[in-house]
């Protein structure tokens, strides 16, 4: 199977909220019949009326299942599991299913191995978010300058991959790439899961209502993200929970270094500290 | 004395890089005379050829400090303490001086010391900057969203308070206030120094090259700061070296705790500190 706009290809969408939405809204602009099933009634209302897909419904309807070519699931990652266990007997042969979860190792294995042989899970995810949730949220902007990691395992095909890829390319990523799940859930727990970690504990630390009147850019930075969806994030946490308390020891142990150095009044360490961050930085921007 | 574009009000500046070099941009867009002394002959032949200033110099002249009604000092706190002990018997009665350093109790203080009892020390905190230092980085736009702090003690006299109030707001800053010095220290410790400890930190955790590949905004924004000028902040660093350390103990410890939460599986204990940082930092949006 391929992606394919001239032959109508259907993608369902499982899960209206902000990313299943602004999957909806890049894809239909691309042409491709985007349908959707999810869990509210006014999420169905708000995606019709804006037109984000061609048809919206809260009911698992099974025609609506077997007529897909590739499916997108964009639920939380234990509701994703359940979804599975409950409904997979409605697939057709030969359908593709992909994800968006944000954590792989915990998720990918545990659906490949209770999914029907004749259907193939390709596990991918899309780096993209905003601070704010819900289909209202949506807009296909949040991936123009992000990443979209397929996180293929030995029992995936090519061709699925490839599919999964294009679907990457065809939502508007700018950098679409292969991970194994090991590999992804080490770098998503250092990039993105202690960067929120970080956030939430340095917004935490200080609970003076005055601050907001003198901050900078700095601290505004810093703490963007620390606007958490915890519902979700509290779940992602867990199911990476070995990697990222590997993660936050090991930048605890960073940080405290380097206030060993401030209290010792060793100027010089922390000027070697600031080099190395410096330089390691400056490799981000030419990316 | 007041600002006063029409009486041809003479501002000199001590140091014309990033921050000096700024001021005299905002300044001579207002119409004000601004000349400069700086040490570096590259800086005097930019600032001329682009402009920047109406006149500047290596030299440390007397005329030019005898005629300056208001002497803005953007200097690195320690050489500003000593330009004033060699060269304060040039001052002429009545002058006003100013400064940007980003510390205070370890300098305002001790300038005004040691000041002859005719001229006054006003100190302030343009609170303002980029990634980039060197007078060849100037630009006002600096200022536009950000904060300026006018940090009297019991010497200083209304009037200068007044002028140095009426400079920020000259300069374009978003938002003119005051603080002691004190205050502004703890501020500063928390909402400035503490965060660039904390992306230094979080950049020296991981060196792995491949990371840049698949990082996201979250990454990229708590890392911004990451490439730091180490001279000035591991001088800043130190002359606020209590402050920063007991902040940097409160961060050390709240995120510490986020960790036990998340090594026990409390959820709810995550969840918890999420609302936390979220309907903190909502806070910072509206302002």
């Amino acid at each position: 199977m391929k992606l394919n706009k001239n032959k109508d290809t259907k993608i369902l969408i499982i899960g209206l909220g902000l990313i299943g939405g602004s999957y909806a809204i890049a894809l239909k602009k691309k042409g491709y019949t985007v349908k959707a099933i999810t869990k509210e009634e006014s999420s169905v209302r708000y995606a019709m009326e804006h037109k984000i897909v061609d048809y919206a419904t809260t009911a698992v309807e099974e025609a609506l299942i077997k007529e897909a070519d590739l499916i997108v699931f964009a639920l939380y990652p234990t509701i994703f599991l359940e979804w599975i266990k409950s409904y997979q007997h409605l697939f057709r042969p030969g359908t593709v299913i992909t994800d968006v979860t944000g954590v792989k190792c915990c998720i990918v294995y545990d659906i490949q191995n209770l999914l029907r042989d004749d259907v193939e899970f390709i596990a991918a995810h899309p780096m993209a978010g905003r601070e704010s949730s819900g289909v209202e949220n949506s807009t296909d902007k949040i991936f123009e300058n992000a990443n979209y990691i397929v996180v293929p395992t030995e029992k995936n095909t090519p061709e699925a991959i490839e599919l999964c890829m294009e679907l990457g390319r065809e939502l508007g990523f700018r950098r679409v790439s292969l991970l194994s799940p090991e590999e992804h859930d080490k770098m998503i727990g250092f990039l993105s899961q202690l960067t929120h970690c970080i956030a939430v504990s340095l917004m935490c630390t200080n609970g003076d209502p005055l601050l907001c009147e003198y901050t900078g850019d700095s601290f505004r930075d810093l703490t963007r993200i620390a606007k958490i969806n915890e519902s979700m994030w509290s779940e992602l946490f867990m199911l990476n929970q070995d990697i990222l308390l590997q993660q936050m020891d090991a930048f605890i142990e960073e940080i405290s270094s380097f206030r060993s150095l401030l209290a010792s009044g060793d100027a010089e360490g922390m000027r070697e500290k600031m080099r190395c961050s410096t330089e390691r930085r400056m490799q981000f921007d030419r990316k």
